[in-house]
């Protein structure tokens, strides 16, 4: 019997995305600091996490490098979750700019840096957040604590006179109202946290995950905050390639000089990447390479709807208007013989989000003539969206009002639904329930 | 009882967005051609059409107005439809830039605009297409014939100085290679084409269903165009506004001057608004409003993964190993007894994606210690992603090079999985077939 | 005896000039349109026309070339004669924009072109004007009629789009309120006017001699006019080499794409040149060259002081009183023996201009210490401007109310100062003058 | 008999020009700093340097304030004495930009500021003087030691964000070379340097008067610095507003931003003038307004050539060829009866520069049939400059060569001219040395 490790395809399908690109020998590395020219240009890791805390490793993906840049959507994101939506955006824009990294361009008379992933809107969030909370939450999003390199956090210090200038034109336009020494400081000492490319997965997988870092449990930000900053990354994470990113790869996603990449589809995972050597716009040549492959490979693009393989909503909702002549089991058609009428049972596959709930709740005012019970059979849904909850709630509540029953089916009483009054039962427990109040109303009890 | 189309709560919630923004005053009409400021201020239509091609109407979906710039994503369809994504991208990039709609912003040298949906953009995409194909093509995504207004066409003719400004900038600097009134005839005439925000809603669901009109049937473009004009839309359609649309709605969209707006959620519908009061960056302001509200009611938003009250993975993926002592059917227990061995049966609830996928494979090689026989019941399984399939695929062919025998469950028979030798079964044939299979190990027979 | 004609310097001079610049071979004829693409790379013409109306050759000074942007300062003299200085300068900015010549840079708003060196202020100034009165009057600065080369007006007609875009812009912006086609048309056949090195010299004289053609006596503009567009020149003839420009020549210039420029030392001369090669700003390599050796071997700069060997001041400004005992003639010794008095007079050496003016009032103020006549010497007075005409006015009737006679000698009564009632002597007249007073007094008759 | 001291018009004028804006309320004053602010817009100071050392002031003139911007041609001056400019314009263009003071525009690449007028170039500038050398400079521009506004100083320094900013953003260029708080240290120090309106008065009219204090007497910087330094005040001194204050009021001027304003016209005279109110520019409305009328009333404009009241060229260069029967004393008679032949005698009236010059030369050479000697009249000459010293010089010596004695008479001796063998003499000294050589070749002797 083989290994059963082997048996998981995933380990080998990152393996031969690593070694294919291994041997690409494009690209420059960083040389704006000495501590960043010192990097190998073969290190190559990548790191992919899932939402239930599993990370699988290809290549150096264990080997420390400093986030630069990738910290910006973590440290945006700790801003958010402590000043609220509306006054960070009033502090700094969430417009992509098509601009390099380090413009300066500041919107006029304001001085709002366009977006938070350019330095200037990212010196602008770091003046928003203590440094203290800036490495307790970057620890946070990766799961454990993280070290700085202090070589590389003294280099950036000598050598960021741009940045010195953007925070400066800032502090006079108002819109910094920070020391600029001080921020800077936190700024460089962000910059130079030391990670892994798995650390950049868990981070990027929290994110994916609604804020809930998959592998600790802990909510290191609410789901809107997540949401937000994935928004963000996915219209100004990678400067001026940020459009055709999108494009191609189709995933949120933030990169930085040492030649790092995290990149998280929302709802599915996150990943990590590292391969120091840049192209033009300073983006990993490697990482960049792996997450179009990874995407194209297995369709992770947030616009690609399934495509024509996948069953059309017509099979996925199901319908059975049950009569007594019709009854699949004894207990249905008791109850259908005693009701004398019709009972409509509605069942859906798969996940129920607006546009599925949209068909359920359709269907059924379409077609309810003669019914008087409704089953909604959700013993086969897997996850069920607030805003398909919200629809049933309202339907169940109409057709109570025009006299139908409905009663809803779930296969563990998970309490899907939560209108008031509603019951929860398994599927046969349905069938009872209805029986019974057959039974009631055929003989006058209630 | 209830007149039953009542039943349906959809038609009462967008009668209430459009109640709730019907009384909005603010905003302007735009006047730069006399037919676009004789707008009735009042005016205001709702559609939003599902991927099964019911349409909502609420207000005024059926008034025409002229498309304008909602026509730049549809023509921009067209053009990667006939000249292929890496021939109309090396003509026409598709970068954000900050800029608003009539920007001359174009890429030194090349002459290149910055995407297609400015000005510039939408000029060159127009020629790279005919007249005919436009006006057929863009028939098409609305699912029937469109007119034109030739008083606005007229219109644009006498004031379009600044698109003759654009179209001349580009021919001087190469990237702009038909004759310029030519061009901007069409371009005119394109914009003059007469939709009802019932249209711009089918146009949109078309490229939310792969484009494939859902009304129609008609496969308008293939479903990578749709993908990629969905994530253009994405990041440019709403011009300076871009940023902030996708963090508050969630949604590729695209605006035009005459108060109309098209957007789409990819796999679940599309939307259609027409309100003339525009605000200062062009886009109307009812039309805007309508859709923050939608998207923060419903949580129609690319990023929302679905929020706490879902159930998480853990309950999505099922798994039990039945041994003969806690089998729970004869059958089961039969076969138990026989095999003495065990059988893994893995549930899986919901779409199966890669993050679905990749657990179910994960927890089946880890699990699989004295198992010879798999269960993988898929028969409440709604939609199946190539990419999940894909890793079902291999980790079947790798137990069956383990010695294990994989069955897949499926309640129709679908053929869900495509490996050639698998079998297709519902759950009672499943259990039938490892019957059998057991019963000829024990007899020695094949 | 050799040839009078060798006598002359200045010919040797401008061929010495001639010969040191032939043989340089660097820049790039221009060939954006054929007919410039055919030009001999080793065509040279050098003319520099004074303001008695002589003109000295160089080269191949008689050869005709396209005039192109070289236009733009005379069609501007055009427009300001026709419409006055502040109607135009509401329609075209003069501040020089540091862009290249056909920079598209309009004010945000208006839509003004910043100055009418820059080809969008050029058409909008040809929109000014009608193609009579700019052939008619460019004509006259050259002091004869002026072809076009059809050729050459057809090609820039076919390759004109950068400017069609400059115009449409303006049209949208309502800054050019005329017909594109037409206007444009106008500024091609304007641009393909066929000069002669000689002409751009006699043209930019006619602006040096404050708007009078020196040959043919004409008045071409008024000299306001022609000061106006010597400023305009000077400070954005030369696209973005302006500043370097007037710092290294220091005279108001113009280029032109063919290869020629012309330029003008005001109140002394104005020069042509013609050599195709450009440099990388497009001005002519040979002509840029012989501007600065004339400018750096003959000090013909604006702003060039008389260096140290120029007697200063103090040696210009004479001053003699005359006590009998001192005087120099019999009558000086009779009047003044007659007077018992002193006689101050004042000789001005040179031009007499503000400083000169101011210096010579102030001393005369200052010691009139009993002094009764002054005699203002002016006979070797170049020329006298308007300011030290009107100083040497107010202090004549201040000396009057202070009982001081002030006679002014001039050498021909020509009349320089123009209060009523002074005196307009020679200087012998001057002391007959004096002396007949003084006999008056003496005697009692008057 | 009137004050002595009223009999000068120009305190008057300057007087009326004062009481004329006194009124003027228009203007906001500076309040960025609050030693700016307390500043009273009443106060108004003129002043007008000569440049033989004597002011004429009027109002405040002797009020300090702060030197702000005025400080940068003084400064630029400074650098270029220091460092030459071709090093120093490698360092910072000398181009305008059309852009505000406070603007970041910079070369792409290399980072270099465009002029030295705007903060970027003037910090440069800064950064290549020491501090000692600036206030000694300035110190020797003023002809009196200067004081610095510590109060003001320490309040740049505290909002000097901005200055910061383009500091760093030139040091990260590598155009900035030195410590930014040092170099900008240094830069605050300047501006806070206190003068006069009189002060700036004698500055100004040093760089007319080709660098010499004309106060102290002292050189501060050379002739060739002094027309550098004007000529990029010509074309950049006064920001966005340089192009039409040039045409308005045609001086190389620099404003302050404490309301100063220094301008000068080479050769006749410095102007200083203070007021605080700002217009929108940043300009001293007042001073403005001054200079305006100043230019205007007197014609004190550099392109302005004498209006048509001024004697054209034709009088001013006289010719007489005397014969004997015409000779208009003895000697002259006796030299031309023992001659047999002519002498031509050229008189020159005003400033001898190269126009006139020409002039001159080509008519000796167009008319010397039979003339056999040359007097060249200079005694009424004003200014020589050396342009046509060198051309005489030239045609004395071809003279020579040709058989033609030159004799250049001179009212004092002064040496005007350099040519080894050329006789300096008086007029009645020429006619007495022709005598002497046609008696010498009459009797044979030598």
């Amino acid at each position: 019997m083989a290994d059963m490790a082997d048996l998981n395809p995933i380990p080998d399908l990152l393996a031969g995305l690593y070694d294919g690109l291994a041997g690409d020998q494009s690209g420059e590395v960083a040389t704006y600091i000495p501590q960043l020219s010192h990097a190998d240009p073969s290190w190559f890791g990548i790191a992919l996490a899932t939402l239930d805390g599993h990370v699988y490793p290809a290549g150096a993906a264990e080997r420390t490098f400093t986030i630069q840049s990738v910290s910006k959507p973590f440290v945006y994101a700790l801003a958010l979750a402590g000043c609220g939506l509306d006054a960070v955006i009033e502090r700094i824009g969430v417009e992509p700019s098509g601009d390099a990294f380090n413009a300066i361009r500041l919107e006029p008379q304001t001085g709002r840096p366009p977006n938070p992933m350019v330095n200037a809107g990212a010196i602008l969030t770091t003046s928003l957040v203590s440094w203290e909370r800036i490495r307790a939450g970057l620890g946070a999003f990766a799961g454990r604590d993280l070290d700085i390199d202090l070589a590389v956090y003294d280099s950036e210090r000598l050598t960021g006179d741009r940045n010195r200038a953007i925070a400066y034109l800032m502090r006079n336009a108002g819109s910094l109202t920070t020391d600029v020494d001080e921020t800077l400081d936190v700024y460089f000492r962000q910059c130079a946290i030391l990670v892994t490319a798995r650390d950049l997965a868990v981070m990027a997988a929290t994110l994916a995950n609604a804020g809930v870092n998959p592998i600790t449990g802990v909510a290191v930000v609410g789901p809107d905050v997540a949401a937000d900053v994935l928004t963000v990354m996915a219209t100004c994470g990678m400067y001026d390639f940020a459009g055709e990113w999108l494009l191609r790869v189709g995933l949120p996603a933030k990169s930085g000089v040492s030649g790092g990449i995290a990149a998280a589809l929302p709802g599915q995972f996150g990943i990590g990447l590292f391969s120091p050597p840049l192209d033009a716009r300073g983006n990993s040549v490697r990482a960049i390479a792996a997450c179009e492959e990874l995407s194209a490979r297995f369709g992770l693009h947030l616009m690609r709807s399934p495509d024509s393989s996948v069953p059309s909503l017509a099979d996925v909702v199901t319908a059975r208007t049950v009569r007594s002549s019709a009854a699949r089991t004894r207990t249905e058609r008791d109850i259908l013989t005693r009701s004398g009428g019709a009972i409509t049972i509605r069942g859906i596959l798969g996940d129920l989000g607006f546009a599925t709930a949209e068909r359920l709740v359709r269907e059924i005012a379409e077609h309810l003539d003669g019914v008087s019970w409704i089953v909604l059979d959700l013993d086969r849904v897997g996850r069920l969206h607030p805003v398909a909850e919200r629809l049933l709630d309202t339907l169940a509540s109409r057709l109570a009002d025009a006299g139908v029953t409905t009663v809803v089916t779930d296969r563990s009483s998970r309490g899907l639904l939560s209108y008031p009054d509603r019951q929860f039962v398994t599927r046969d427990e349905a069938l009872t329930w209805c029986e019974d109040a057959l039974l009631r109303r055929v003989t006058g009890t209630h």
